[in-house]
């Protein structure tokens, strides 16, 4: 095809086009936002000629006290955008250290996010811009030029909760073609996440991807399961359609989840080319997910060798009604006697759960029961998740 | 844990998160939006007390014209939202008939999406907000309380690009675990798209697992590669990282994908438990993708028993140079008299492609090539797509 040709192709195709794909044409020049530069600053931009104030607020930035009903707390940082004479925005932030940030706009109060950048990540009911500096830690979230896994959405039948239900299924390099068994790690997201939310905010098959390619971590598969049990899917993609998703969804915390959860190991463990003993399976998970991974592993006190527990909700319950609440220490006090390799805790500094984790770690060092841990600066962030991730993940079936 | 301790742990999680989540807690009311109204009216709705002018622009509304640089062209419909007193902006719409629809809104000129609505679809770099009235056709684009399929995401080699390439895959409800082997219908999306255009824009596995729980679709593998030979994955999924996605990548129509698609099909009839002959074998795509299965088809005259042109790019082309290109009449003179079951043609009567698809009608009418034809309203856009997807697809291996 000529190239003229193909120029004709292009503008009878943006005639049909939405109205921004035809301002992106016809309205002017190309705006390129974010613009990570060289010295690892980033400059962000945004078109609004008629706009008063344009300012940009994201975790790249240093968090600011904001007041609220429940009092003073710490929110994301802001800065204000300076315009030039075609009316375009720009920002440029100080070199920043190698992580990936999330971002949106604040124009004349209004939140929107960045129409120069398609990439999204929704948390719970909230979408924000992302990039990614690398040069650093991040790299591993990147997606680099290296044999890759393959990521699964497939629906599971459980029979405990009477319903088919959909979980995200990594499997590493090479699986489909080895004959070899693989370990398994369940990662269970927190409160507001489901199937979706390792992939998409945690990264996790960029970073089992970049760390088993360094010889870093063992082959392994990945189940990430939806914790939420009155959902079949992550909102949208289950027979609820549509909605609004909200922080908890009902039955999250009630150990329906827990007292079900061995229906995923079985469909795993017969569906999957995977090693079923104690030794080859792994359990973790942040927040809610790391009160499901502390209940599911004491509950089956002998089924996983390796328990991850990230900033985990671990909160005061003695009153629980769920039978899987029942006798905590005597479930646990087994868990330590059958032994186990590896009880991961990982918590920030400054996350509101830091003297919850504190507490749990002065109950297990008065049991003996032996645990590793890791302090993080920072609080209750998929940037520490990140990270615990990448920490963990290297510890498992060696 | 009690109702107290889980509205406490919600709280000082939203202590944590970003400030537009704080702002749903602590703003003030909670808005719906959209919110599809018993009569499949749709109200939109949004929060901008100091908004003077709020508009909503989608393809539900009659379609308006804009002025460009190339003449006046169809533009989508706008209709302005009226304000309450509580700075809340409202519009209600027409019942709608059933379809999946976008829209996004313009705030005092700002185009921004719905902060309401999680649920996007990006088209080449613009993202917009979908939903879905039901009903009627659209109910096979929804999530359904059937069996599903399994999507996956996967990497594959292809010697002739010398590169890994992601590609998605669709197998049917019952792949993992039936001995049966399956037929093969290869999908190729537009310029623009990527291996996720299909299943975000095109709804490919929704459509796929209703057809076959109703009975209308022989349970099949879909597979959709990346057409895109300069791509490794789409945009963002790739070793090119994150960065605004163009119409046309380069190279995207100049004989390299066509010439190397023998790969793709290597890779799946080694990898999958498929059928392997032609009457097994099926290809379409719409727009560009019609122009690859078009070359692709009569390339290798005698693969496909069964091709589709969804609103085919057959644009006058005697100049192109790739080898693929030789010879057109006398590949496909070829491949007519090694016969195939279905020649499908789809196109909207205001495709810009409309008279290219009708002179292509023509040609075969005089070489004598059979083929069925379809003929919609609208033109070079999803929705049909979609339609010609529903209509082509219980048409195969039968």
């Amino acid at each position: 095809m000529k190239k003229l040709n193909v120029l004709i192709f292009v503008l009878l195709i943006l005639m049909e086009l939405s109205a921004s794909a035809q301002q992106a044409l016809f309205g002017g020049q190309e705006i390129k936002s974010p613009e990570i530069n060289a010295d690892n600053s980033v400059t962000f931009r945004f078109n609004a000629p008629d706009a008063k104030l344009v300012v940009v607020t994201g975790d790249f930035l240093p968090t600011e006290k904001i007041t609220t009903p429940m009092g003073e707390m710490d929110g994301p940082g802001k800065a204000a955008l300076s315009k030039d004479d075609k009316g375009i925005w720009t920002f440029t932030s100080e070199p920043l250290g190698s992580e990936l940030y999330g971002y949106s706009f604040i124009v004349d109060g209004l939140s929107t996010t960045d129409p120069n950048n398609p990439f999204l990540n929704r948390d719970v009911a909230s979408v924000t811009n992302i990039f990614i500096v690398g040069g650093g830690k991040a790299d591993l979230y990147k997606v680099n030029d290296i044999p890759h896994g393959t990521v699964s959405k497939r629906w599971y039948d459980s029979p405990g909760l009477k319903m088919d239900r959909r979980m995200t299924i990594y499997t590493p390099p090479g699986y489909e073609t080895s004959k070899e068994k693989y370990p398994v790690l369940y990662l269970l997201h927190g409160a507001g996440g489901d199937e979706e939310a390792w992939m998409n905010l945690g990264r996790a098959s960029q970073i089992l991807d970049n760390l088993i390619a360094q010889g870093k971590v063992k082959p392994m598969i990945v189940v990430m399961p939806n914790g939420n049990v009155s959902q079949d899917a992550a909102p949208g993609e289950g027979s609820d359609g549509f909605y609004k998703p909200q922080f908890m969804a009902p039955q999250t915390m009630d150990g329906t989840y827990e007292a079900n959860f061995m229906d995923i190991v079985k469909f795993v463990e017969s569906n999957y080319r995977v090693k079923t003993d104690k030794a080859d399976r792994a359990i973790a998970g942040l927040s809610m997910g790391g009160f499901h991974s502390f209940h599911i592993s004491r509950y089956y006190p002998n089924t996983f060798d390796y328990v991850g527990l990230f900033s985990a909700a671990l909160m005061p319950r003695e009153d629980a009604t769920g039978k899987v609440y029942n006798d905590i220490d005597g479930t646990l006090k087994k868990q330590m006697e059958n032994g186990y390799k590896l009880y991961w805790i990982g918590i920030g500094k400054t996350d509101f759960l830091y003297d919850a984790n504190k507490e749990f770690r002065q109950k297990l060092d008065g049991m003996g029961m032996k645990y590793s841990y890791t302090e993080t600066e920072g609080g209750h962030i998929w940037r520490n998740w990140r990270v615990y991730l990448s920490e963990f993940t290297p510890l498992l079936f060696k």
